[in-house]
């Protein structure tokens, strides 16, 4: 399907007319309020909303809060119904409302160049979860040898642990690299300093928008039905203050100081036509955790890698979401299992996504095989861990036959740890 | 220092004019609002606030809202000068204002038999901590023997880690025993069904009132600025849940499911003279988490043991706060050393704790040694677990020369798992 709007069209452009994800922008001076992403421009659907264009049905105007987390509230015919609207008002032959409004095209639609954006939504809470079933190979071979990788529950829960919400950033925050605490092998006791082995994780995030009631368990398609939609998220990570820390209730200091996420939500419907299965079950799961159809998505994925100085970035990483052996509807089955409330504005973190080839790991970790086995970028600089300047992108797109259904960027700078205080 | 409320005067109430605790309450049909506790009485801020008797100093009214988080992020002055007036404005010889105005005091001191207290503030997020070092020997004893019980780490780390601030519930809210997944060790593949060996952990929580910006540190004397008082707080616990869950990535599934705290927060001023220092350190501390002063508190505390059909509680455990190897400053400090972002309404765990003396355990599995000793109640019942319909309780105080700042209690009654759906 192609739009009257032509930067909408191109091969591989993210954002067709197929796509309209939902995001929060502002131009400077202005207060942030909801969009979606077509071609080259934002469409402002405050602007639209006021115009009577558009309607999600909530007896009150959504689209002008800096959020999308009442819109996300809605539900799916809510999110089915304004997502026809715009596909009528922005396909190449739909209706004229928006088109031939000259004032108004004037003032909603604007050049993504002019637009700062924002976090997408508030986010309530994250979890992240441990669901890529090479990465979990991969790092359990290299703590525990390969005969140990995979813990004996690995392939009966989809293993996951809270995050830190307060943290989570959108695409374009600098990050500074964290102080801590760590162990080096050669030292007797534990020293404090800048975070030597900075790395990333290649995630999906889930987006939920729809709560479940305190107490009360969620099957599978009704996980999937809490779901808004999807972001590329990049879980941060200091592996040495991991090592030293994790033993015996998980990561906290390694991972707390920052998430970085993709500015646009890519909702169920876009991804809709690229629905995969997981990957066939190793163990057969507990009736709970059984998918009643395809949850998991065709999602191509990309890490760069940029030094300061360098003129371009160097891809280090290409893989799939599909390589999950969990989807997000069965992460979150499993995390109200107990009776947890999930709510409006939760991020669920897929976890590493690490295809089976060396060039397809979601991790330095493991695409330098622990910091033994250096990567040589473009410009001819290597690198095991992040360095300060360096900037890290993840993109994503699921490809159709014309087009792509895309994530936009995820993207973070490196700045040096703060100076350290007189503590 | 004694009350015109003559029931505010008592050797034993929790709730003497030296107290002044803060929480939100409401009658019914009315909508809930922020308090403080004297003798049997609940006064109501708002009212007092209303009638021009009591300023936060915030430029607006902050006691009408159904949280204390306005109130609380005002900082020490403003928490300070409040204190300062209620403490004049109830005072046996303080100022008439309140006393003598007796339309007011019918309108604002309240029967607390006749109010239903709320959850105190909004939960940003939770974090649990381990840090009773008597808890920590008898867990690690249990699960990998007496010579590796203590991991490495946890005389250089207040180890925690992130918990789930959705399911916090205020004292009093049943509670659903989980179901979930185990793996019960005669068998060769995980089970699912309710919950076996359901827990309570004894904890104080710490109640985070200012920020610090994303990405600095903050030194422990700062996190005890940003620390506005204090509860007791109950981490129920699915031990047969944790035991096949918990490695990797800490415990998940058997946490999730609630975490229950006391209605009443304690504030700092108040328990000031019950400032002691932490333990001797058995290896020294790296000098971020150095303590300039004494920052944990001596609170006497109770855990108790109701079967449904019993006339009274058994108490099970005495113990007390003091007995904590890190105090909540220094928890605060490590969690924010890597730059993470604390917010208003954060609330951090203890850990379990648990005093030298089997009697003074924090929790049944260290009670009852991993269920191998039951404990026999004063009804003749034994108990190894918690069984549907036991009400659990947890009391707190500092004890005074001849009066108590106390917490209150944090109830929960456990109801049966829901019923198994058709997965």
């Amino acid at each position: 399907m192609k739009s009257w709007i032509e930067s909408a069209n191109t091969a591989e452009g993210h954002f067709p007319v197929l796509n309209l994800p939902f995001g929060v922008f502002s131009r400077v001076g202005e207060a942030p309020r909801c969009a979606t992403a077509i071609g080259d421009f934002v469409l402002d659907l405050a602007a639209l909303e006021d115009a009577g264009l558009i309607d999600a049905g909530a007896g009150r105007a959504v689209f002008g809060e800096p959020a999308l987390n009442s819109f996300m509230g809605l539900g799916t015919p809510a999110w089915d119904s304004v997502r026809s609207r715009l596909t009528e008002l922005l396909a190449e032959d739909g209706a004229p409302d928006l088109r031939s409004d000259a004032a108004l095209c004037a003032r909603a639609l604007i050049p993504a160049g002019d637009v700062a954006l924002h976090l997408p939504f508030s986010v309530s809470e994250y979890t992240d979860f441990y669901a890529g079933r090479q990465h979990a190979q991969n790092v359990g071979t290299m703590f525990r040898g390969p005969e140990n990788a995979l813990p004996p529950n690995w392939l009966h829960i989809p293993i996951g642990y809270n995050g830190r919400a307060s943290t989570v950033v959108v695409s374009g925050t600098a990050i500074r690299r964290p102080l801590g605490q760590t162990k080096p092998a050669e030292s007797d006791a534990p020293i404090f300093g800048p975070c030597r082995r900075l790395d990333i994780e290649l995630e999906m995030g889930a987006v939920v928008g729809l709560p479940n009631p305190f107490g009360e368990p969620v099957t599978v398609a009704e996980a999937d039905d809490m779901i808004f939609g999807y972001v590329l998220l990049n879980d941060w990570s200091a592996r040495d203050i991991q090592a030293w820390e994790y033993q015996p209730l998980g990561p906290f200091q390694a991972k707390v100081f920052a998430t970085s996420i993709s500015p646009w939500v890519v909702t169920k419907a876009a991804l809709e036509p690229f629905r995969v299965s997981t990957p066939a079950r190793e163990k057969p799961l507990l009736p709970y955790l059984r998918e009643p159809g395809p949850m998991l998505y065709d999602v191509e994925l990309e890490v760069r890698m940029q030094p300061e100085e360098a003129a371009a970035a160097s891809t280090i990483s290409r893989t799939n979401y599909k390589h999950m052996y969990y989807s997000a509807a069965q992460q979150l089955a499993h995390h109200a299992i107990g009776g947890c409330r999930m709510n409006n504005g939760d991020l669920l973190g897929s976890g590493t996504i690490s295809g089976p080839e060396k060039d397809q790991f979601g991790s330095l970790l493991e695409l330098t095989w622990g910091g033994k086995e250096p990567l040589t970028l473009e410009t001819g600089e290597t690198r095991t861990f992040i360095e300060d300047g360096d900037t890290m992108t993840l993109m994503g797109w699921a490809q159709g036959d014309d087009h792509r259904i895309g994530f936009g960027e995820c993207a973070g700078t490196i700045l040096p740890a703060p100076t350290e205080r007189n503590w």
